[in-house]
């Protein structure tokens, strides 16, 4: 059995040299080295910038999402989208484990693999069922997860479908629950969504009845969720792409003092402005959207002589699944709600 | 006289309702709002990425930079580079001042902007000369501060040419300031770069004689430049894009403890791995460059399972240009290489 690197490099075909993730090519033979794990792969959770990018160029035809996605795979051996870079995660069964992975896997767990889909070897079958309202995508394929991959053993007392829906957004709830101290005036830019509802919850539990936790969504629908669950001060409809009609929103709710954090929990591009002019001086603004364009963050900041830290948002912390699958214990509302949406 | 806004929306053109730096095109008339300063231009101080990009667009022929150049500020009233999204800064002297102007600026001022040419509005009436070299290209032209636009009224006992070409990359070295803390290991990537000189000086100024600086560059030369300054304690030759080198450079430079803290000071891509692999678990990235991709960033922390704070480098932080006047003050050498090389 050949021997594995604990990152996966063993795996990357061109370009030399590279780690998996930002590997053009990467070999998804599906026969493991000594400290993969081998997994049967039953549902894809695809990212989603990168989902509501495919669906677009497919044109909402399900046949041609169908088709765009085997094409991905079959190119680079892993399903990471060409135009937005991201990935997503996936769900399975361990099938087979290397003689020389260190880890409490057995044949048989059931898992959520935590680490993207951009840099997972993969390999699928057949296309069963697609769900575009969820960007849940049924198959019959394998997958390979190495040494250093994250996963988590799937819990017994939520259902399957509810915690992949949470765990593909783990990162962004727990940098949430690190952040957020007593007190903070929090602003969630793109609060009705998936991310957005799970972060509004933990930055009020965080902030507490002396800080104030400001929602803003773009849509009635979106921004009603998050109404409906109840736990920010304010809700604010407003376009994350307007930043100064969000910098006045902000500055009126704070009385002119803005946020000691913002956090950008949107899907679509152009929003880096918004969170920064909402920002207070010395403030923080944590980006979790993958649709944050680095230049843009940086020249935008320096553009306002703003004195801000803008946070590139890691998909992984410590304990971020244990922090995100407890939001669904401790909250029937977000459990009844994410199992309606997401599940 | 016509009321402008602080960031300077008024002179936005297309898309509407962006600010200054994301719009496509903007109002480079050179007639000022009530709030703005009229600034005689001498010298642009081209981003680093964004010339190295135009410069191989031209295939190093002058009259083709000229072209390049003339062509950017024609389509969208500033120098922003379609390709790589960054600016610049310029010198110049205060030609008018709105009467809704506040500040300290006095016609006939010799002032940098320290705001990006990424959203100043520019007109170029002749281009003098261009030192590809050190990125500087002399004009004959006209631009716009805004009231939020940062300056810097040049100090007299540094040439202006010197201070120039420092006040170009002032957040980085004041960064670095902020987040050493004594007795921390810092890892410079690209340290023998121009912003790279001034950050190992100042990471070893924090960090002290318990601290631990390691200086990374891909070329002998810029490493010489370094090890000449003699700041730092150690001196590594690598590729900044080698992930897997560096990691195994820094795990034995650091008895395999990692880095506190590493900073990205390379003008090239594909170097977010690297950063992520020397650092060490709840350590901080910090990307000065712009080169950075934000999803490679994201998903390769992700995807080797590191919990690390990763910062956007803001181009402004207080106190940024008296910070980095200041080195060219302590350290005669620096003042030095920096007159001979970029000056
Ligand atoms: N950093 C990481 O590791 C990581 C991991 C996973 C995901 N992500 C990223 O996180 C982001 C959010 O993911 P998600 O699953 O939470 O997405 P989501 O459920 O689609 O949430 C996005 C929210 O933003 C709202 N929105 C869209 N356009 C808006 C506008 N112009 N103004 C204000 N709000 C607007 C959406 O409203 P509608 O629903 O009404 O359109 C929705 O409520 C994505 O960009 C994703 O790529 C990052
Ligand atoms: N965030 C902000 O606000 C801001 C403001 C200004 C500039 N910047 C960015 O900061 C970055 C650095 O600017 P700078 O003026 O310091 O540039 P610079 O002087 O060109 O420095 C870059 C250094 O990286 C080295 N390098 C190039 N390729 C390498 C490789 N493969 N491996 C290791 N080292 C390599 C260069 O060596 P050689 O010289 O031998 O090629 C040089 O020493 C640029 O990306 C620029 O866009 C950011």
């Amino acid at each position: 059995m050949k021997k594995g690197c604990p990152y996966g490099t063993h795996r990357v075909i061109s370009p030399k040299g590279v780690l998996p993730q930002p590997a053009d090519v990467i070999d998804n033979t599906m026969e493991i080295y000594d400290n993969e794990v081998l997994i049967d792969v039953q549902t894809l959770n695809i990212d989603s910038a990168s989902f509501t990018q495919i669906e677009e160029q497919a044109n909402h035809d399900v046949e041609e999402i169908k088709k765009i996605m085997l094409g991905i795979v079959e190119k680079a051996g892993k399903h990471k989208n060409p135009v937005t870079g991201s990935g997503g995660m996936l769900i399975g069964t361990v099938k087979e484990i290397g003689p020389a992975y260190e880890g409490d896997l057995k044949v048989g767990d059931k898992i959520a693999t935590l680490v993207s889909l951009s840099l997972t070897p993969l390999k699928i079958d057949e296309i069963i069922e697609i769900r575009p309202d969820i960007d849940q995508v049924d198959i019959k394929g394998q997958a390979i997860l190495f040494q250093s991959g994250l996963y988590a053993k799937l819990p017994t007392d939520i259902p399957e479908g509810l915690a992949l829906s949470a765990l593909d957004v783990a990162g962004a709830p727990a940098q949430t629950a690190k952040f957020v101290k007593p007190g903070d005036t929090v602003v969630v830019i793109g609060g009705g969504g998936k991310s957005g509802l799970l972060v509004g919850y933990e930055a009020k539990k965080r902030a507490g009845v002396t800080g104030n936790v400001i929602v803003i969504d773009g849509f009635d629908k979106s921004l009603d969720r998050a109404k409906k669950l109840g736990y920010a001060d304010h809700y604010v409809l407003a376009d994350a792409t307007d930043a100064v009609g969000i910098y006045n929103k902000v500055m009126e709710l704070t009385d002119g003092k803005l946020a000691d954090l913002v956090i950008n929990c949107v899907n679509i591009e152009n929003t880096e402005m918004s969170c920064i002019l909402a920002c207070k001086e010395h403030g923080l603004v944590y980006f979790f959207s993958m649709a944050t364009s680095f230049t843009k963050a940086a020249l935008g900041a320096e553009g306002v002589g703003k004195d801000i830290d803008m946070i590139v948002g890691n998909g992984y912390c410590n304990g971020h699944a244990e922090i995100t699958l407890q939001i669904l214990r401790e909250s029937e509302s977000i459990r009844k709600m994410f199992q309606e949406l997401y599940a």
